[in-house]
């Protein structure tokens, strides 16, 4: 496993932290696949109760690493991409988020499956996906949608801009 | 018919007023029957527009009667507080709720099944279910997701906290 | 084509202008003919990448021309209200709406099949069918609920009173 995600215990909770910070925590795809690893232990572990999904540096994460993403060929549902979309909506323990910094792209999406979402008051999501020729991923254009009306979702989804959550996200207290 | 809760007729609306104030309104088979009953009134007469649903005392409800519900036994669906979900969801007038202090469990939970909701500004839901082992019932982990998404409604639904709601519901003017 | 709704072309942009001041841009059978027929005009078109509705005068539009939507006879499916919501709701280049001053009935529904809304900070939106003996049209009774939850919805649209989308719409900038 790359030491890009650290997989941490704290009693019945498994930490997941983001341990690439040199490159703003952009996801690879032997990231991913560590992610997925943890749910599935999680998953099959009676002891762990719930996962806890951070991130070391100054953001959250960039989103996908670009240069490995542009190189995926070959059968995109077999992709560490979307074997992680697929883990993250059946998994079977709550994960909570612990955001900070920027959240871009599928680090925006991949927050509509958790669970529980806390974070700083300075947060900002973006999900620039047009400005890539891309099809927001994860669920996201029926999820924000369905969550907040077409049309504010179609401002996020659309024209890419960061934003802060109103109301704020929870903070860890 | 029990008189924990009372059926009081105003011209074309019939108010359903939870009575029991000496034990917060905590609900008990005899009152979910009788609005049960009510709103099957409600239904069959033409001159009954409306259902007004009000609390006497100094909360609107501590939700179930916890000493009766943990005695159910047998068959679950046809407890009265089955029937009365299966009624109020299945209601053919409107219901209008004036909700005023603690609304508990259930006595929030129906509120996602009235028609209008008016509240004092100080009115505290709560939904602590996980804290009694219990699933949250009517519907509430579809409904409250797809009104303010996952993350808000796990952070209402798991964690059991009481809460102001936001924006304020509309007060009667 | 009715000259009570102009059809602007700017460069990859096709504007829809309701252009009926005198009547507060009261929508008849001849403007929705009008519409439909410039959606189709860009759906067809390669070079028409997003339709831009608008209005002239002090308000955006008072929804349906009641002496005329009054008339509608025979086969309702066929009017041209009809067409118009599978118009809209069928749509596929991007409908951004630029809304001021007032927009009643319709003039509401239809931005919930708009992409992207933006308003004036003193919009005012307004639902008044009850008052009218009328079942809300284009998908409102499930939109609403969906978005802003069932009780929030019935508020706006059993009381009919015009409102301020809070947060506010997103301004043109």
């Amino acid at each position: 496993m790359t030491n890009h995600i650290l997989s941490i215990r704290h009693g019945a909770v498994l930490e997941a932290r983001l341990n690439r910070p040199e490159k703003k925590n952009a996801l690879t795809g032997a990231m991913y696949d560590g992610f997925v690893e943890m749910l599935e232990q999680a998953s099959s572990s009676n002891s762990i109760r719930a996962v806890l999904l951070t991130a070391e540096g100054s953001t959250f994460t960039a989103g996908n690493d670009l240069a490995e993403f542009m190189s995926i060929s070959g059968d995109l549902a077999a992709s560490p991409q979307s074997r992680f979309v697929r883990a993250i909506t059946g998994a079977t323990k709550p994960i909570v988020a612990a955001v900070h910094g920027r959240a871009v792209g599928i680090g925006t999406t991949m927050l509509l499956h958790c669970d529980l979402v806390y974070g700083t008051p300075d947060v900002k999501l973006s999900t620039p996906f047009v400005d890539m020729g891309l099809v927001p991923e994860a669920g996201s254009t029926l999820l924000f949608p369905t969550y907040i009306g077409l049309q504010r979702a179609s401002a996020l989804l659309l024209l890419g801009r960061p934003w802060t959550p109103r109301p704020p996200l929870p903070q860890v207290s």
